[in-house]
Protein backbone atom coordinates (compact mmCIF):
# COMPACT_ATOMS: atom_id res chain seq x y z
CA UNK A 1 0.00 0.00 0.00
CA UNK A 2 1.45 3.55 -1.12
CA UNK A 3 2.09 5.44 2.21
CA UNK A 4 1.10 9.17 1.23
CA UNK A 5 -2.45 10.21 -0.28
CA UNK A 6 -0.10 11.85 -3.27
CA UNK A 7 1.24 8.58 -3.97
CA UNK A 8 -2.10 6.90 -3.82
CA UNK A 9 -3.48 9.54 -6.31
CA UNK A 10 -0.96 9.11 -8.41
CA UNK A 11 -1.35 5.46 -8.88
CA UNK A 12 -4.61 5.37 -9.42
CA UNK A 13 -4.34 8.01 -12.15
CA UNK A 14 -2.11 5.97 -13.71
CA UNK A 15 -4.09 2.19 -13.22
CA UNK A 16 -7.27 4.62 -14.63
CA UNK A 17 -5.21 5.30 -18.00
CA UNK A 18 -4.12 2.32 -18.34
CA UNK A 19 -7.26 0.67 -17.90
CA UNK A 20 -9.29 2.90 -19.93
CA UNK A 21 -6.57 2.35 -22.90
CA UNK A 22 -6.89 -1.14 -22.45
CA UNK A 23 -10.65 -2.08 -21.89
CA UNK A 24 -11.76 1.13 -22.70
CA UNK A 25 -13.45 3.82 -19.96
CA UNK A 26 -17.48 2.22 -19.72
CA UNK A 27 -15.90 -1.34 -19.33
CA UNK A 28 -13.39 -0.20 -16.32
CA UNK A 29 -14.89 -0.10 -12.73
CA UNK A 30 -13.38 1.78 -10.03
CA UNK A 31 -13.15 -1.10 -7.55
CA UNK A 32 -10.89 -3.03 -10.95
CA UNK A 33 -8.60 0.61 -11.00
CA UNK A 34 -8.00 0.43 -7.20
CA UNK A 35 -7.08 -3.06 -7.55
CA UNK A 36 -4.97 -2.18 -10.54
CA UNK A 37 -3.12 0.57 -7.99
CA UNK A 38 -2.75 -1.72 -5.23
CA UNK A 39 -5.06 -0.06 -3.06
CA UNK A 40 -8.49 -0.79 -1.93
CA UNK A 41 -12.02 1.03 -3.27
CA UNK A 42 -12.82 3.15 0.11
CA UNK A 43 -8.96 5.06 -0.75
CA UNK A 44 -10.28 5.32 -4.24
CA UNK A 45 -13.67 6.69 -3.40
CA UNK A 46 -11.58 9.34 -0.56
CA UNK A 47 -9.46 10.65 -3.47
CA UNK A 48 -12.50 10.55 -6.43
CA UNK A 49 -15.72 10.99 -6.60
CA UNK A 50 -16.41 8.64 -9.36
CA UNK A 51 -13.91 7.06 -12.30
CA UNK A 52 -14.51 9.98 -14.45
CA UNK A 53 -12.98 12.13 -12.02
CA UNK A 54 -9.92 10.38 -11.87
CA UNK A 55 -8.78 11.78 -15.46
CA UNK A 56 -9.52 15.45 -14.18
CA UNK A 57 -7.07 15.66 -10.97
CA UNK A 58 -5.72 19.06 -10.48
CA UNK A 59 -8.47 20.66 -12.71
CA UNK A 60 -8.96 23.07 -9.04
CA UNK A 61 -5.11 23.78 -8.81
CA UNK A 62 -4.90 25.20 -12.27
CA UNK A 63 -7.60 27.27 -12.16
CA UNK A 64 -6.21 28.57 -8.86
CA UNK A 65 -3.01 28.80 -10.55
CA UNK A 66 -4.11 30.52 -14.07
CA UNK A 67 -5.80 33.03 -11.68
CA UNK A 68 -3.20 34.04 -9.67
CA UNK A 69 -0.96 34.12 -12.22
CA UNK A 70 -3.49 36.70 -14.06
CA UNK A 71 -3.63 38.28 -10.75
CA UNK A 72 -0.15 38.95 -10.01
CA UNK A 73 1.35 39.33 -13.57
CA UNK A 74 3.33 43.35 -14.04
CA UNK A 75 0.20 46.06 -14.33
CA UNK A 76 1.97 47.15 -17.71
CA UNK A 77 1.23 44.29 -19.67
CA UNK A 78 -1.29 44.05 -22.37
CA UNK A 79 -4.09 41.39 -21.56
CA UNK A 80 -2.64 38.51 -24.44
CA UNK A 81 0.79 39.21 -22.82
CA UNK A 82 -0.86 38.48 -19.48
CA UNK A 83 -2.43 35.06 -20.91
CA UNK A 84 0.85 33.98 -22.37
CA UNK A 85 2.95 34.46 -19.39
CA UNK A 86 -0.17 32.55 -17.38
CA UNK A 87 0.07 29.83 -19.83
CA UNK A 88 3.40 29.50 -20.13
CA UNK A 89 3.38 29.32 -16.53
CA UNK A 90 0.92 26.37 -16.23
CA UNK A 91 2.71 24.53 -19.21
CA UNK A 92 5.54 23.83 -17.54
CA UNK A 93 3.73 21.51 -15.44
CA UNK A 94 1.53 20.00 -18.67
CA UNK A 95 5.45 19.20 -19.85
CA UNK A 96 6.54 17.24 -16.90
CA UNK A 97 3.63 15.26 -16.92
CA UNK A 98 3.50 14.64 -20.83
CA UNK A 99 3.84 10.97 -20.52
CA UNK A 100 0.17 11.25 -18.80
CA UNK A 101 -1.02 13.76 -21.86
CA UNK A 102 -0.80 12.36 -24.57
CA UNK A 103 -2.24 9.24 -23.83
CA UNK A 104 -4.78 10.91 -21.39
CA UNK A 105 -6.05 13.32 -24.54
CA UNK A 106 -6.54 9.89 -26.79
CA UNK A 107 -8.53 8.08 -24.04
CA UNK A 108 -10.74 11.55 -23.49
CA UNK A 109 -10.95 12.16 -27.62
CA UNK A 110 -12.51 8.48 -27.75
CA UNK A 111 -14.55 8.66 -24.97
CA UNK A 112 -18.17 11.09 -25.11
CA UNK A 113 -18.53 10.98 -21.99
CA UNK A 114 -14.69 12.36 -21.11
CA UNK A 115 -15.11 14.67 -24.06
CA UNK A 116 -18.16 16.70 -22.51
CA UNK A 117 -16.32 16.67 -19.14
CA UNK A 118 -13.14 18.02 -20.89
CA UNK A 119 -15.46 20.94 -22.64
CA UNK A 120 -17.13 21.93 -19.39
CA UNK A 121 -13.93 22.18 -17.86
CA UNK A 122 -12.26 24.59 -20.85
CA UNK A 123 -15.89 26.54 -20.05
CA UNK A 124 -14.82 26.92 -16.57
CA UNK A 125 -10.79 27.88 -16.72
CA UNK A 126 -12.53 30.71 -19.47
CA UNK A 127 -14.45 31.92 -16.88
CA UNK A 128 -11.99 31.93 -14.30
CA UNK A 129 -9.54 33.45 -16.68
CA UNK A 130 -12.26 36.37 -17.51
CA UNK A 131 -12.53 37.29 -13.77
CA UNK A 132 -9.11 37.21 -13.04
CA UNK A 133 -8.86 39.74 -16.27
CA UNK A 134 -11.81 42.33 -14.81
CA UNK A 135 -9.57 42.28 -11.44
CA UNK A 136 -6.97 43.90 -13.31
CA UNK A 137 -9.10 46.74 -14.48
CA UNK A 138 -10.03 45.06 -18.39
CA UNK A 139 -13.44 46.02 -19.18
CA UNK A 140 -15.86 43.14 -18.99
CA UNK A 141 -16.44 42.99 -23.16
CA UNK A 142 -12.84 42.67 -23.57
CA UNK A 143 -12.09 40.66 -20.70
CA UNK A 144 -14.27 37.61 -22.28
CA UNK A 145 -13.05 38.36 -25.83
CA UNK A 146 -9.31 38.10 -24.46
CA UNK A 147 -10.23 35.01 -21.81
CA UNK A 148 -11.92 33.04 -24.89
CA UNK A 149 -9.49 33.68 -27.87
CA UNK A 150 -6.60 33.73 -25.40
CA UNK A 151 -7.86 30.12 -24.65
CA UNK A 152 -9.11 28.98 -27.71
CA UNK A 153 -4.96 29.98 -28.63
CA UNK A 154 -3.61 27.74 -25.75
CA UNK A 155 -5.37 24.82 -26.76
CA UNK A 156 -4.53 25.04 -30.36
CA UNK A 157 -0.83 24.98 -28.65
CA UNK A 158 -1.44 21.68 -26.46
CA UNK A 159 -2.76 20.17 -29.57
CA UNK A 160 0.10 21.14 -32.06
CA UNK A 161 2.36 20.10 -29.22
CA UNK A 162 0.80 16.61 -28.69
CA UNK A 163 1.24 16.28 -32.66
CA UNK A 164 4.89 17.35 -32.34
CA UNK A 165 6.72 16.97 -29.17
CA UNK A 166 9.94 17.59 -31.31
CA UNK A 167 9.54 21.27 -30.38
CA UNK A 168 8.50 22.26 -26.50
CA UNK A 169 5.08 23.45 -25.34
CA UNK A 170 6.53 26.82 -24.57
CA UNK A 171 7.74 27.00 -27.96
CA UNK A 172 4.28 25.61 -29.38
CA UNK A 173 2.73 28.50 -27.02
CA UNK A 174 4.84 31.35 -28.21
CA UNK A 175 4.35 30.19 -32.20
CA UNK A 176 0.30 30.56 -31.43
CA UNK A 177 0.55 33.78 -29.54
CA UNK A 178 2.62 35.14 -32.83
CA UNK A 179 0.37 33.69 -35.71
CA UNK A 180 -2.83 35.02 -33.70
CA UNK A 181 -0.97 38.21 -34.08
CA UNK A 182 -0.16 37.93 -37.48
CA UNK A 183 -4.08 36.73 -38.08
CA UNK A 184 -5.14 39.98 -36.05
CA UNK A 185 -2.79 42.28 -38.55
CA UNK A 186 -3.27 40.38 -41.76
CA UNK B 1 -52.53 19.41 -37.84
CA UNK B 2 -50.12 21.98 -39.75
CA UNK B 3 -49.82 20.66 -42.93
CA UNK B 4 -46.08 21.34 -44.34
CA UNK B 5 -43.24 19.28 -42.29
CA UNK B 6 -41.65 22.79 -42.03
CA UNK B 7 -44.41 24.16 -40.41
CA UNK B 8 -44.59 21.14 -37.83
CA UNK B 9 -41.00 21.51 -37.20
CA UNK B 10 -41.31 25.25 -36.30
CA UNK B 11 -44.14 24.35 -33.99
CA UNK B 12 -42.48 21.64 -32.53
CA UNK B 13 -39.62 23.99 -31.71
CA UNK B 14 -41.49 26.43 -30.11
CA UNK B 15 -43.72 24.16 -28.05
CA UNK B 16 -40.32 22.16 -26.92
CA UNK B 17 -38.93 25.69 -25.72
CA UNK B 18 -42.23 26.56 -23.84
CA UNK B 19 -42.30 23.15 -21.78
CA UNK B 20 -38.98 23.50 -21.26
CA UNK B 21 -38.91 26.70 -20.08
CA UNK B 22 -42.41 26.18 -17.78
CA UNK B 23 -41.06 22.54 -16.26
CA UNK B 24 -37.65 21.88 -16.97
CA UNK B 25 -35.88 20.34 -19.59
CA UNK B 26 -35.75 16.95 -17.77
CA UNK B 27 -39.71 16.93 -16.86
CA UNK B 28 -40.82 17.18 -20.17
CA UNK B 29 -41.42 14.61 -22.32
CA UNK B 30 -41.64 13.97 -26.14
CA UNK B 31 -45.47 13.10 -26.25
CA UNK B 32 -46.20 16.51 -23.93
CA UNK B 33 -44.00 18.13 -26.59
CA UNK B 34 -46.04 16.53 -29.67
CA UNK B 35 -49.40 17.36 -28.01
CA UNK B 36 -48.74 21.42 -26.93
CA UNK B 37 -47.45 21.59 -30.83
CA UNK B 38 -50.72 19.80 -32.05
CA UNK B 39 -49.47 16.82 -33.45
CA UNK B 40 -49.01 13.02 -33.03
CA UNK B 41 -45.67 11.43 -31.56
CA UNK B 42 -45.08 9.66 -34.41
CA UNK B 43 -44.64 13.20 -36.49
CA UNK B 44 -42.50 14.05 -33.89
CA UNK B 45 -40.02 11.34 -34.10
CA UNK B 46 -40.07 11.70 -37.97
CA UNK B 47 -38.45 15.01 -37.54
CA UNK B 48 -36.28 14.37 -34.30
CA UNK B 49 -34.72 11.71 -33.06
CA UNK B 50 -35.14 12.74 -28.95
CA UNK B 51 -36.31 15.91 -27.38
CA UNK B 52 -32.56 17.38 -27.05
CA UNK B 53 -31.68 17.77 -30.83
CA UNK B 54 -35.71 19.61 -31.07
CA UNK B 55 -33.21 22.72 -29.78
CA UNK B 56 -30.38 22.17 -32.28
CA UNK B 57 -32.81 21.97 -35.35
CA UNK B 58 -30.82 23.32 -38.12
CA UNK B 59 -27.28 22.77 -37.11
CA UNK B 60 -26.30 20.58 -40.11
CA UNK B 61 -27.67 23.31 -42.15
CA UNK B 62 -25.37 26.26 -40.31
CA UNK B 63 -22.17 23.91 -40.75
CA UNK B 64 -23.17 23.46 -44.29
CA UNK B 65 -23.64 27.29 -44.90
CA UNK B 66 -20.12 28.23 -43.30
CA UNK B 67 -18.28 25.64 -44.96
CA UNK B 68 -19.63 27.25 -48.17
CA UNK B 69 -19.23 30.89 -47.47
CA UNK B 70 -15.38 30.24 -46.39
CA UNK B 71 -15.25 28.23 -49.71
CA UNK B 72 -16.57 30.94 -51.86
CA UNK B 73 -15.02 34.13 -50.29
CA UNK B 74 -13.10 36.53 -52.47
CA UNK B 75 -9.30 34.64 -52.63
CA UNK B 76 -7.19 37.68 -51.99
CA UNK B 77 -9.48 38.13 -47.88
CA UNK B 78 -7.24 37.08 -44.99
CA UNK B 79 -8.71 34.33 -42.74
CA UNK B 80 -9.92 36.47 -40.33
CA UNK B 81 -11.78 38.81 -42.90
CA UNK B 82 -13.15 35.57 -44.31
CA UNK B 83 -14.41 34.13 -41.37
CA UNK B 84 -16.15 37.90 -39.98
CA UNK B 85 -17.92 37.72 -43.91
CA UNK B 86 -19.23 34.14 -43.19
CA UNK B 87 -20.11 34.55 -39.72
CA UNK B 88 -21.82 38.20 -40.41
CA UNK B 89 -23.83 35.76 -42.84
CA UNK B 90 -24.89 33.13 -40.19
CA UNK B 91 -25.46 35.97 -38.41
CA UNK B 92 -28.37 37.26 -40.37
CA UNK B 93 -30.06 33.67 -39.82
CA UNK B 94 -29.47 33.99 -35.91
CA UNK B 95 -30.97 37.78 -35.99
CA UNK B 96 -34.18 36.64 -37.84
CA UNK B 97 -35.20 34.02 -35.06
CA UNK B 98 -33.97 35.98 -32.48
CA UNK B 99 -37.37 35.95 -30.41
CA UNK B 100 -36.89 31.78 -30.12
CA UNK B 101 -32.60 32.58 -29.68
CA UNK B 102 -32.29 34.28 -25.68
CA UNK B 103 -34.60 31.52 -24.46
CA UNK B 104 -33.36 29.12 -26.39
CA UNK B 105 -30.29 30.02 -24.63
CA UNK B 106 -31.50 30.38 -21.60
CA UNK B 107 -32.54 26.86 -21.06
CA UNK B 108 -29.03 25.31 -22.68
CA UNK B 109 -27.41 27.50 -19.92
CA UNK B 110 -29.63 25.86 -17.43
CA UNK B 111 -29.57 22.19 -18.26
CA UNK B 112 -26.08 20.02 -18.10
CA UNK B 113 -27.04 17.66 -20.64
CA UNK B 114 -27.74 20.52 -23.53
CA UNK B 115 -24.65 22.76 -22.31
CA UNK B 116 -22.82 19.53 -23.09
CA UNK B 117 -24.44 19.30 -26.40
CA UNK B 118 -24.04 22.72 -27.46
CA UNK B 119 -20.24 22.39 -26.73
CA UNK B 120 -20.12 19.08 -28.67
CA UNK B 121 -21.76 21.39 -31.46
CA UNK B 122 -18.88 23.91 -31.13
CA UNK B 123 -16.14 21.78 -31.68
CA UNK B 124 -17.80 19.99 -34.73
CA UNK B 125 -18.47 23.58 -36.36
CA UNK B 126 -14.94 24.47 -35.31
CA UNK B 127 -13.80 21.25 -37.28
CA UNK B 128 -15.52 22.55 -40.25
CA UNK B 129 -14.49 26.11 -40.24
CA UNK B 130 -11.02 24.41 -40.19
CA UNK B 131 -11.45 22.24 -42.96
CA UNK B 132 -13.11 24.80 -45.22
CA UNK B 133 -9.84 27.67 -44.67
CA UNK B 134 -7.62 24.54 -45.84
CA UNK B 135 -9.48 24.42 -48.70
CA UNK B 136 -8.63 27.62 -49.48
CA UNK B 137 -4.58 27.20 -48.95
CA UNK B 138 -4.33 28.30 -45.43
CA UNK B 139 -1.67 26.29 -43.74
CA UNK B 140 -2.97 23.47 -41.28
CA UNK B 141 -1.77 24.58 -38.25
CA UNK B 142 -3.09 28.57 -38.88
CA UNK B 143 -6.34 26.75 -39.98
CA UNK B 144 -7.07 25.94 -36.86
CA UNK B 145 -5.78 28.62 -34.78
CA UNK B 146 -7.78 30.98 -37.19
CA UNK B 147 -10.82 28.74 -36.32
CA UNK B 148 -10.57 28.39 -32.93
CA UNK B 149 -9.79 31.51 -32.31
CA UNK B 150 -12.40 32.88 -34.85
CA UNK B 151 -15.17 30.79 -33.21
CA UNK B 152 -14.46 32.44 -29.50
CA UNK B 153 -15.06 35.77 -31.03
CA UNK B 154 -17.94 35.19 -32.40
CA UNK B 155 -19.40 33.27 -29.74
CA UNK B 156 -18.69 36.30 -27.68
CA UNK B 157 -20.19 38.51 -29.97
CA UNK B 158 -23.70 36.52 -30.00
CA UNK B 159 -23.00 36.36 -25.59
CA UNK B 160 -22.38 39.94 -26.14
CA UNK B 161 -25.58 40.65 -28.55
CA UNK B 162 -28.02 38.07 -26.22
CA UNK B 163 -27.00 40.29 -23.03
CA UNK B 164 -27.26 43.89 -25.35
CA UNK B 165 -30.23 43.63 -28.02
CA UNK B 166 -30.12 47.55 -28.40
CA UNK B 167 -27.19 46.66 -31.20
CA UNK B 168 -27.85 44.11 -33.83
CA UNK B 169 -25.49 40.95 -34.09
CA UNK B 170 -23.84 42.16 -37.09
CA UNK B 171 -22.44 45.53 -35.26
CA UNK B 172 -21.72 43.29 -32.06
CA UNK B 173 -20.00 41.01 -34.53
CA UNK B 174 -17.75 44.00 -36.08
CA UNK B 175 -17.01 45.49 -32.69
CA UNK B 176 -15.56 41.61 -31.59
CA UNK B 177 -13.33 41.43 -34.19
CA UNK B 178 -12.06 44.95 -33.99
CA UNK B 179 -11.54 44.78 -30.20
CA UNK B 180 -9.77 41.53 -30.93
CA UNK B 181 -7.19 43.20 -33.45
CA UNK B 182 -6.25 45.92 -30.66
CA UNK B 183 -5.84 43.03 -28.34
CA UNK B 184 -3.66 41.27 -30.94
CA UNK B 185 -2.00 44.41 -31.23
CA UNK B 186 -1.44 45.72 -27.97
Amino acid sequence: MPRSGAEARRRLREAALELYRERGFDQTTAAEIAERAGVNERTFFRHFPDKREVLFDGEADLRAALARAVTEAPAELTPFEVLLRAFRESARNLEETHPYSAPRWEVIAATPALRERELAKHVLLTETVTEALRHRGVADGVADLAARTGWATYQHAVQAWIGDTTRSLDAHLLRAFEDLRALSSG
